[in-house]
């Protein structure tokens, strides 16, 4: 079992590192890690990952920046990333932090950390207990802020 | 046949067991179901449970926010459903409540629950009496809330 | 010679009834109907009218509702419909008629009928005698409410 | 060598016999001409153009209207024109003037005229002298109204 | 090992030429340029510079204008650059000037230069030296303007 992990110089924060150091909490499973510029450079990146370096899933890690010209590379990266899992049949996680989703740059950093360590949990519970998975279904998980929880309580 | 059903949990509720549920009033076709985190892992999955489960129609079911950034992640989750489908041969009934269709977390549930057993309806009717949903055609079916009607009464 | 028909219960009046009856009147090449939910499930409805029913050409007939969220989804349709087109280099006319460009149900009734009806015409032409159409290149054809004509007159 | 040529209905002057005027007064490659209904329907038909006429580029004219329903269409149809390119390894030189560019009928027709005759020289180039676009580069060239010219002068 | 270069006529500066420049004091690898009309055509050149030229990575040089229409051109040409990157699992660095990014054409002019070739040298280092890129992961990189450095200082 092998697990991707991609990131980018873009960023503001190692979000490769917090990902490969949740990983191995978890799983002994095989990190191939790469890194990018921008997350625009993302979906090939994860699509080498899964074909050349034969990974079971990735992690795609980016903080998109907060104007709107930032938005838009954020939406076209995500579509690449939705493309990229569509030609391998593998899960591709994303993992976007949009830059003005925090306050400041402490909650920013605080939130790069904790987004990206609460998908690993995910990427790590799919690939091994894909079971646990069904478990949580509609109870309103989030990652990084609070979860929403159930609507009927 | 065999019908697959995928969902999330960062829905508010469990649509995946309303929808196996009303599938199992209608059908005895064989259920294969996935849970994923969010509408973007969506498309991945029921294109696996296609080709790797060998489903004949999948539903796709999830809950985007209400936030703009995730009305963004809702159009690219169904642009990769749509893709999805294309690449298959495949109908992926796609079951999206946004969470601010609903006025409360009451009628968000309702919501949740109504829509997603109407759709399962029409999956079990394309799939087994195709001719049925031609006698529906042009009459203004609605999924959740009222039917709109013909416009010519 | 073979035309697909792909219609949905959501539409407020029987367009793919209209298609049908003014194809008729035009052409005696054999017609395949099916009727799917909505506009998101008619280009996978159309690409398997090409590819297993072995139709020349389709019309996707469809009424977008008027609210925001109904255009973003007639987007995904249309952009559906285009990758169908490609991935089969068939021609999938789109008829999609928004439920708020007529005023009133009675307009709205006209305009499903009337525009469905010029577009199976464009379908015969473009099937049988394509040289027609290249007569009227740049003559400002509209279906459905008035032609606008030349820039130049 | 083969020049393809698609234009449409919707259009309000010839731009398809615009197109072949000038393609002739440099080059003698062969012209394929089709005319569709409108923009939408270009990409599938400039592919079937390369795929199925062996056309080695071809150009795709169009005039979208200035509606804001429109801008969508013109944008779906730049998608599709992009992923025919794509398909095929071929140019499919887009030459669209949205009816909102001109000030009036008049400038309309003239801007139709010469923003395709523009491009069909640049076509020529780019199949026949590809070294003299490179000649060109960062030298701010428009088509149809005046040249930005370098920002460095 | 070769790197391909695409650029424009319709940018305001010879972005190929810079490019080339800086590429040529990092490597020693073969170029290879092509210069086509406008950024929606740089997808296919690119694609093409990888299948037919062989190019082991791409820089996609553009600047896009600053009106509403202009962003929409630029949307598609990064959609296209991004499927051309999935269809050839290869890196192609999409480097976009856009005209309004600049407060006068000297700052254009000094954009245009500077983000080329900060990009010329990731592309260096992302062919010759990938763990370098990881070196710099989530510093918060920029290409042109001043590098935003990381959150947590």
């Amino acid at each position: 079992m092998i697990i991707g992990v991609a990131d980018t110089t873009f960023a503001r924060a190692n979000m490769g590192a917090f990902a490969i150091d949740e990983l191995k909490r978890h799983t002994s499973a095989r990190i191939v890690r790469v890194t990018v510029p921008g997350v625009k450079d993302l979906p090939v990146a994860a699509k080498k990952l899964i074909e050349e370096e034969k990974c079971d899933i990735v992690m795609a890690l980016g903080m998109p920046g907060g104007k709107d010209q930032d938005k838009v590379c954020a939406h076209e990266a995500s579509q690449g990333i939705m493309m990229a899992q569509l030609m391998t049949n593998r899960h591709i996680i994303e993992v976007f932090v949009h830059e003005d989703e925090a306050k400041n740059d402490a909650e920013l950093a605080w939130l790069l950390e904790q987004r990206t360590r609460e998908h690993a949990v995910n990427v790590v519970l799919m690939l091994t207990r894909p079971q646990e998975m069904t478990k949580l279904s509609g109870t309103g998980q989030r990652q990084g802020f609070a979860d929403a929880g159930p609507a009927r309580k």
